[in-house]
């Protein structure tokens, strides 16, 4: 990391700094300009993505100190020497030249709904389904997902499909029932940041779709990630969903520079989640289109048989019916950007 | 709620809309104005707060829905007709003219460190210590805290000085153990929207300080109370802690124009912690000033005895020898707001 | 307009509120819910387009007003009954079907740069040249533009090419220049709510590029095209360049969900430049392919034959001599959307 | 400045960037880190400041430009060396010990409402009087201020009470009758970049206020307050109003640390605008005890004889009546932070 001192600074302060960087066990390289001098601390990878732990910030003297090192390790680009990860989730692949296209109810409400959605987006050639079980609602009154049964109907589905799932997990315990379907876990945005579960789902192994929290950092995210691939669990994908801006005319800004910044970055898979950021279905296509476009390795979408009657996020959700125009048309966009649709020639797992 | 049809909505989109609004119960009253049709919802108050269920945005013909009562209500100034909420910490007031001055370590970081600083800060006339055991990082490579040793530190400390303790819950797992030692449990901002882990609070009972989420709106911040206070438990005080915005300067923005409309919003009191949004020391005590200048319940500061040695945080820590003056300045301008030190008349509990 | 009383708002202030409401000219019209009272101001639409004033914000028992029309007229799309505008620049439709490609220098900074350039995005296709005699820096001390010798390089260039010149005008002093040799006036980000330089230029009736400010609302960038629409110039397209957030990775935050919403609010064609929020060459194509892919109606790019030479902004600056792919990639996208390159078959003007 | 290079940046990339600052007539000065190489660049300030025209960002195999100076110098604290700018308006000090109140109507209405708030102010100790004739407002359609008429007007209340006049400038070819009337010209949070109108009231000599935009970061502002500096004004105060977040409970969101950090970064003065972040008047005392008590050199706030007849921004202004006690709270919570009223003990200029 490099110390910037102020101006005006005093042989002693500099000194201190000095100081403190040897007895951290890191090298001081002192650079001298015309008014402010700048120490190098250089040191191994861990104390460089470490800076708060030199407590050099705020010392007497010291204007500001610049990390140089990213922060996270294993979820960098240069971990891989540039080779991005394919994820392989039942046969389907994910990153690289292939395509996800990730689609499914919002939230599981019935058999009926849950079926006749899956097999909708089967038709069009789906990667994966999604689905909500449980639900984190801003809200404690409003409805939190079927919970368990949720669970069984998306078994269900899958058994009828051979859909991979991808299911939201809130609550740790209930991480055992949630792994016994799910394919994929995926972490919401709100819990972005909430360690303890990125730990467990690194424990477990199971792949996981990790949201970008509304106000998180490109390299917050990537440091959520590194908390579940630190576990010994490699298989992460990142999802942008929106973030919060000033704008209050959507509901979210989908920020869709994240994802060419991303997959310089960072060697996971990265997913665009159109639905949330818009809240209205009729801004999905033209999204879904320019995130294909922008190079995402897919986008997850909400789809219903009867929006009007779905119980969470209705106005959202692309309609069943039209469904299979819309994934011809994300596959055109995909193929643009050199991808093809990972789901359409079904793979025996 | 209000429904404001689009120019041009047909008559066949507008009955639609009132006939899904008495579907669901509710009456529906139309005005016509020049331009457009504006539709009421006029059902019970669950009707209206949970706007989603009735499933009308994005509906064909309908422009925006504009929800017309807050979504909280237990956390709503509504609910105690216009009375604050004041906590009783060991015998400690929280809440109306009393101002809480909650101090002590970021983190626990030895015996020494956490006796020394509660001695000084109970000197200082502080109403509560606080102290991290469990810390949330952003990244895992970073010091987590001393756990379950660090609540112990804490528990001698309280035993010492007789300060009530305000430690941090992070993880479901740890309730138990920080229940013994908390008098009031801290939900980090990270995770103000991890709802399983605020309804376990809710239902432990624990007086809860709530920290605002990074980019949450009030409205959120009060939902995320009323998922505590549905569980029964009344004893919740707010706090912000700043926000994420565009400025580099500093590393969040302390927004204090929360602290008079939450108290306009909300009976329940409302803390600023300073300390976490400037990251630097010699902002904390301008920032506190005009926090209780702006009508704050109480601030939240973080003290260390050699904040040059500080594992965490050090840059933002008061110095202990120093607290005293700050104290005191504190205490005036808490004055003009008309409040008094709830800790300057040490209580037996 | 509707104005929701708070609960609890007395039949006095309920009948203050119905009185104002009144004397400004607009029939009021109360509807009384469960809690609160809304009531609602039904006038012309010049009135509620104007809701400060009727004074109603902050009078006792108000709690909101929430304006029912649109602020912007001539900006909207209801004026034309849906039907898009498609300008006409020399010839070259914008808007439409028509997708405009508009690249150049960011800066004219000599003959020899200028012509190559302006030959190049020429060849390539290019819908109209841009390049920027006067330029809005940040800092005093940096490079302002060549003025009006600027002006005149612009003029060989389009002499030469015959492509029509977008330049950006600051200082309403230089109006006469530049309209000697601009066929489109840009008002850049900074400039967006400067209303007497609007005014001008709605009064000049040459065609405008007006910007987003960097931290305008939708609505915001409406109005301020009102301002150039009201004085009699219907010429006006408008750009979305990126917009300020918490996101420290890049620039600026493009946000392409702009397009879509602004297309449904508005006649107006709608533009992007990816090239500032990006301010690295590596995310121009992504960024113009999403944007093409997202409906939009053109993209204005910079570009340089050195840009390592550039004096401003050559980060960014595409390479000339990849122009010509880069132009084919953005009209696979457009064609995406249903729309195809303005300025693929030359027009005699 | 400082170049940091890409992890596996090859040497002949970093013999380019070593090349390219020594053409630029600066010295280099290799680091080589664990991972990372980086370069400082070592030259007067100018070239640092001015971190673009190395034209480094983007080059091959560099990683980011981190500029080590700032990039104002006639605004920064070192330039007086660390002694504070005190401006004197006709008499009244602005900045150092005093504190300045700056109060009137929003908008110059009418004779009446005019001469019976100067007179209201004066007599409650007010430093200035401020009164806009000009407005900038959002929509075409909206009371854009009486203008000469308006100035005229607050000639007269200067005539009447002797406090110096503050009122706004927004078009150029206004800046002679401005002038006339003007002790202090506003330059207006949406003119903060227009470069033009700044450079001319550098070179006017009249003192300036200059608002930080809605968006603008303080580097931002203090960057708005050099162009004035820079033509030979040396009379400028900046004022925080409030900046554009997520949060929608408040029109703007006062960003109070701006005010110790502004203090720290520049030797000019800081006022406080709280009535427009807030606009409402309820919001406007807490705020302006804040802002004082966090060390402001001064708040500006709209005060009415009638707020629920004003033309603009009624419900943020503060009741006449009530001044003479809002000023007195002011008063006590700017001693706390070391100040006196500038304007109490009246001046004879």
């Amino acid at each position: 990391m490099m110390i910037v001192m102020k101006e005006g600074a005093t042989d002693e302060e500099v000194a201190a700094v000095v100081s403190k960087i040897e007895r951290a066990g890191a090298r001081a390289h002192r650079s001298q300009g015309a008014r402010v001098t700048v120490i190098g601390a250089i040191g191994d990878v861990e104390q460089d993505a470490n800076v708060e732990s030199f407590g050099l910030e705020g010392q007497p003297g010291v204007d500001r100190v610049v990390p140089i090192l990213k922060p996270y390790k294993l979820a960098s680009a240069q971990i891989t020497h540039g080779e991005r990860t394919v994820l392989d989730i039942g046969g389907r692949k994910i990153g690289g030249d292939s395509f996800a296209l990730i689609a499914g109810p919002c939230t599981v409400e019935s058999r009926e709904q849950t079926l006749q959605t899956a097999n909708t987006v089967r038709e069009a050639g789906a990667t994966l389904l999604r689905g909500g079980a449980y639900k984190p609602r801003t809200s404690p009154y409003a409805f939190q997902g079927l919970g368990q049964e949720g669970l069984r109907l998306l078994a269900e589905a899958k058994a009828e499909t051979g859909l991979p799932i991808v299911t939201e997990l809130m609550d740790m315990r209930d991480m055992d029932a949630v792994l016994e379907v799910a394919d994929v876990v995926q972490i919401g945005a709100r819990n972005m940041q909430n360690y303890p579960l990125l730990a467990e789902v690194g424990r477990s192994g199971c792949p996981a779709l990790l949201k970008r929290g509304l106000s998180s950092t490109l390299d917050e995210l990537l440091m959520a990630a590194e908390y579940i691939l630190k576990e010994g669990n490699p298989d992460v994908m990142l999802c942008e969903r929106g973030i919060r801006t000033f704008e209050t005319a959507y509901r979210f800004t989908l920020d869709l520079m994240a994802v060419p910044v991303l997959k310089e970055l960072s060697h996971l898979p990265v997913i665009v989640d159109p639905s949330h950021a818009a809240g209205r279905r009729d801004l999905v296509l033209p999204l879904s289109l320019a995130a294909a476009a922008a190079g995402a390795d897919g986008i997850i979408v909400e789809v219903h048989p009867n929006p009007d009657e779905a119980i969470c996020d209705g106005p959202q959700a692309l309609v069943a019916d039209e469904f299979e125009d819309f994934a011809r048309a994300v596959e055109q966009a995909a193929a643009l950007a050199g991808k093809e649709l990972a789901g359409t020639e079904p793979v025996v797992a």
